[in-house]
Formats: structure tokens, C-alpha cells, sequence
């Protein structure tokens, strides 16, 4: 797609994007976006980033079933960083909970398991 | 601070953070903190980031007087990257808006000044 913003890639041809729960507001998670994720986002209706660990493309609920339906996407001000406003089927975070963001700096536990990660995940 | 959870910081020294309106849920912005920045958040309570442009620790509304009050800091499941909870006066955006996400890919313009930035800022 050449329509609309032009996205401020880095050098590695990424950008951050925050998955936020479009319904309550809940942050879910940051996760790295190429160009060809974008695209397939936006192709598409969910949610793709760039696992910059595995170096491909990734669809997130691919393997697991969770995955994220986007109503919108939203870039800043600096054209660097998105925002994906999606729908989370179950949830965002590989341990389980809804969210990554979880726990607070203390370590204090502030997220709920929705789902049993060893039933999901094979690795 | 050595108490709490161990940041995963990144080769540069730095883990991506998320502001968030403890009220609202809406996501103000993203930048960037060291583990100076985030020693410096917790000490005060300000929200404190690191500018990679400028190289410098920043306070967060210290020229514009549009500070972050943080409630909460919040890490992620693999430890790099922060979600803080602030209470933002003013807005966060230098454009003047409460939120830096105030445009969709498309181009749509979804955010309300809520300051003038030429009233604001000198530069």
C-alpha cells in the first residue's frame, strides 16, 4: 500500500507499535513492525509485526488462535511509533494474561492468567 | 534504585516506554528511557525520559510545564519495555495535542489541540 502516511522506519526498517485494546483501553503490548507487516496489517484487518528474535514476519495468533482483529491503526507525531487499536481474541501475552504489561517495576503481580500457556504454546 | 524488576535496557542503553492517562486509558506518546531516566521517574515521580536526537536525559514537560505525574511503572513480560501511568497535564504532544497519536495511517486528523505550541515552546 502507498496511501496515507509515510511511516517513519529506523535502520533496521522497523518501528515500535503498541496493541491497545480498542473496547477498554488495556495496553497489551509493543511489538516491532516492518513495512511488509504494516502492509499485511492493513491488507488484511490483523494484526502483523517483525520478530526481530526469529528475523520473519509474524502474524500474532497464528500458532495460539489470539489473535488481534484492527479497527484502527495510528501513528504519531513523529511518524516513528504506531498504535493498533485492535480486538484481542483471549490474550496478548505468551505467559497467559491478557496484557504484558502485567507487572508493576516492584514485581508486584497486577494481571489476571485468561488462558494456560501450556495448553496454547508448543515451545 | 536496585530494588524491583531487572530492565532488560537494549544495546544502546534504552528500552522503549509507554505513556498511558491513568484516568482514560488513552495513550499519550512514546519515548525512550536509560536507566538514569527511569531511576529518576521513580525517585520523583515525574515522568523522566532519554532523547536519542538531543543525547540527554529529559524531563517531561519541564520547558513546556506539561509534566507527567507517573502513578504506576508497569515492565513487560520480557522486561523490555515500560508502560508508565501519568497523570498529564496539559498535553503530551508538541503539536498541542493531548496525545501524540492524534492521526490515523490514512491521514485523518482524530485529536483536538488542547494548547498552542507556538505559546509553548521557543524552538
Amino acid at each position: 500500500m502507498d496511501d496515507g502516511i509515510a511511516v517513519d522506519f529506523d535502520e533496521d526498517g522497523l518501528v515500535p507499535a503498541v496493541a491497545q485494546d480498542a473496547e477498554t483501553g488495556e495496553v497489551l503490548m509493543l511489538a516491532y513492525v516492518s513495512p511488509e507487516a504494516l502492509d499485511r496489517t492493513r491488507e488484511t484487518g490483523l494484526a502483523h509485526y517483525y520478530s526481530r528474535s526469529r528475523d520473519e514476519l509474524w502474524q500474532k495468533g497464528k500458532t495460539s488462535g489470539h489473535t488481534q482483529d484492527v479497527a484502527e491503526v495510528r501513528v504519531d507525531c513523529d511518524a516513528d511509533t504506531l498504535l493498533y487499536l485492535v480486538d484481542q481474541e483471549g490474550g496478548a501475552c505468551h505467559t497467559g494474561r491478557r496484557s504484558c504489561f502485567y507487572r508493576t517495576i516492584e514485581g508486584e503481580n497486577v494481571g489476571e492468567r485468561v488462558f494456560d500457556p501450556d495448553a496454547v504454546y508448543d515451545d
